[in-house]
């Protein structure tokens, strides 16, 4: 008995917590994709190709959001409930399931399952994880509720009642946790609902709840009674509101004139449209107008956009939006010839910066491989290529077209990318962390300098 | 006579060395302006229109080499030498002009002189200003010289003697100078010697050594007496053959099967033509083979090269190698879990990683606003945006066809840009060194900490 514990310890020790992270969302995505490709999964009753019910349950458990077959007119009830599923597996995280689980077991939570928390989450102290645990599936499910009832004032006219709740729930459930999945069908994506201001506010406030990061969610919330913001929170909470103030601007003044976006658009269309436009990068993936039919400047603003991506801990990708606001607060103090980042009055360590650039180089060197692979294996413009690779990398979900037109060898670069995009930024902030808590720099070379610019 | 020099003092003292130098540019480009406007400077007599005037003159001073008119067809042999003596001007920098002129007028160089001279070149030390701008002269006539004879070579055979010494002079000082102009006519730049190794290769080694800098090049030519090299040395000759290699096999591998390229050339051909299409980014704008007619990869290759550019220094633009070089050992070390970056066992401060990523993300976003006003302001496709804003910023003259279509709007955008690429990055350098001089952060912040990936 000692020794059998003793040897599963071994094994468990053997792989890091990232690891298990990783491993799990292979695992969900596996079970997924075998149960899409059966035929009950279907609407018509034939076996969906393998390779698509891979393409659906990767994108749904790393919630971003490309589809090679329309969710909505291609698969079952069962299929779009799987799909639900793997969303909101994906969208919390499949350790606050773990968690769940340890508790309705009564089992108490191990320091180790904590620890494991804590990185999932990326969060600092580990007694506040338990709690963040509860209220990350307290909140998640309350504000999907909320959202589902008012997406569902707007369904039920059009669906009926039974269908109507169904669909306030799916979209409510797939904009939380920034999916962008969607049951409109034929890749119309909310486009029927560009001048419908419940279904834009509902979508907007879930997608922004979704992508701001728990830890952040839970101090906005707790603000009532605490008074105070982290400085990460205070990060976020501005990145995000520039983010997608400078964007509505710029989309409307951008697209103002164009006939197939906003064109013929009233006012209110207008405003609506450029907000959604600009909230759903962030890494949501639904769109009300054509992506496809926007102005270049409108897609390359886009493609920006989805980069810099969500905050972290989110259901969102990308790069975040801390890492982009630390990396521009930077060249601030660089321009401004001070030696460390300052933001809101606090003093940033050189570490968060050389991590944020670390990110960022990394993320842009992806984006630019799948790119230039996309170029050689597919035909098209250069535009969707940088498009697809990076929604895919950023699980947003967006696509110019070229997500229906991949070939197998497409498909599987971009199962890998969404894989990569999902689960890769954790795994290298861990491993990052892990590293600099282990080493310490052995030998201190002497400092020397080079020259730039 | 007191007053009147104290007057002269306090005007002198009102401009920074590197807004003297900005001005210097400016004054010279407009100068070359209405020369080139002149009836004389046109083959067929009549006067260039002024704004294509302009556009060659910033082109030629900026060493940037995009070109609205045929410089061959349009231009007469006046017109051609101002040009030349434009792109000499531009690439040496006048600097070394005006130091020139005082050592022949016999007046003695100051010291504030000798700091302009420094700023301007980017080196460190006061005492070896003087000496490098003499070898600076020396060298480049030297290297210009030689080749032109290997040039003329193969001139002389096709457009006689005196033409043939003529069009191996101009090439010569346009490869140097990282100028990217050519006499050969309608827009083919250097198409015609695409299988021929001694332009090839003297070009390539002309292109190579006008890029690495003066700083280093003095440096490897006294190598031989010296035998150490500086590690500033030591990171730009590794970071230019890297790219140099890596990207030659790029080229070849992505452009082999292509029947516009590659395709048709014998082997010789196409390792010269890969070599040359690796070369020439760093950032010459030669080009052997149809940059229009690569695919989709080579062309983004293309500009992922451009953008990185030469080295400081240099008369070839771009965020340079060695700001390259040092982010991506900064991510090395990030991923190592290393404090500090590493570069062959030396340590770098913090303040050149951050001067470095200040560079970049500045140029980026510099590239990203032209990219995408042009996209605004001209039809086209997106990657014909981007590849023209990165040529013009990073003084390269590589172009997909866009140049000859830009309206005056166009032409007016690519025109600062190309000022802003050749001025910029060295009027923020000194900036940042000017500030971290002269300002200590007064109020020191508590450090604090945020999320990141
Ligand atoms: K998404
Ligand atoms: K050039």
């Amino acid at each position: 008995m000692f020794i059998k514990e003793k040897i599963d310890g071994i094994k468990f020790y053997k792989f890091q917590p990232v690891q298990i992270l990783a491993l799990g969302f292979a695992a969900v995505i596996l079970i997924g994709s075998i149960l899409l490709s059966l035929p009950i999964a279907s609407r018509d009753g034939n076996p969906t190709d393998y390779i698509d019910a891979l393409f659906t349950a990767t994108s749904a458990v790393c919630v971003t959001g490309l589809v090679t077959v329309d969710t909505g007119t291609h698969y079952s009830l069962f299929g779009q409930i799987v799909i639900m599923l793997l969303i909101q597996i994906g969208g919390i995280g499949f350790m606050t399931f773990a968690t769940l689980i340890a508790l309705i077991l009564g089992k108490k939570i191990s320091l180790r399952e904590r620890l494991i928390m804590q990185e999932a989450y990326n969060t600092f102290n580990i007694q506040g994880v338990v709690k963040l645990a509860l209220y990350v599936i307290g909140i998640t499910f309350s504000i999907e509720l909320l959202g589902a009832v008012a997406l569902s004032t707007q369904f039920i006219p059009k669906y009926g009642l039974l269908k109507g709740l169904y669909f306030g729930l799916f979209h409510a459930v797939s904009a939380f946790c920034n999916a962008g999945f969607d049951l409109i069908g034929n890749f119309q994506s909310l486009t029927p609902y560009v001048e419908n201001t419940v279904v834009n506010l509902t979508v907007c406030a879930l997608i922004i709840f979704g992508g701001i990061g728990f830890a952040v969610l839970t101090e906005v919330i707790n603000y009532r009674k605490t008074k105070k913001l982290s400085l990460h929170a205070k990060v976020v909470l501005s990145a995000t509101a520039f983010l997608i103030i400078i964007g509505m601007i710029l989309f409307l003044v951008l697209e103002y004139n164009n006939p197939k976006t906003l064109g013929q658009l009233s006012m209110k269309g207008k405003l609506l449209a450029s907000l959604f436009a600009s909230v759903t990068p962030r890494t949501a993936g639904f769109n009300t107008i054509s992506t496809s039919d926007m102005t270049t400047a409108g897609k390359f603003l886009t493609i920006i956009l989805m980069f810099i991506g969500a905050s972290p801990g989110s259901t969102g990708g990308g790069i975040k939006t801390s890492t982009a606001f630390l990396l521009f607060m930077t060249v601030v103090a660089v321009v401004q010839g001070k030696e460390d980042t300052e933001i809101y009055e606090k003093r940033i360590n050189k570490s968060y910066v050389y991590r944020a650039l670390g990110i960022t180089m990394i993320s842009f060197i992806i984006v630019i491989a799948v790119t230039m692979v996309l170029s050689i294996v597919q035909n098209g413009e250069f535009i969707e290529f940088l498009y697809e690779a990076t929604s895919a990398f950023a699980t947003v979900g967006l696509t110019l077209g070229l997500t229906t037109r991949l070939t197998l060898i497409g498909k599987i670069i971009i199962i890998i990318t969404m894989y990569i995009g999902r689960v890769g930024p954790l795994t290298i902030t861990m491993a990052i962390a892990h590293k600099q808590h282990t080493t310490t720099n052995l030998i201190k070379y002497p400092e020397d300098k080079i020259l730039i610019g």
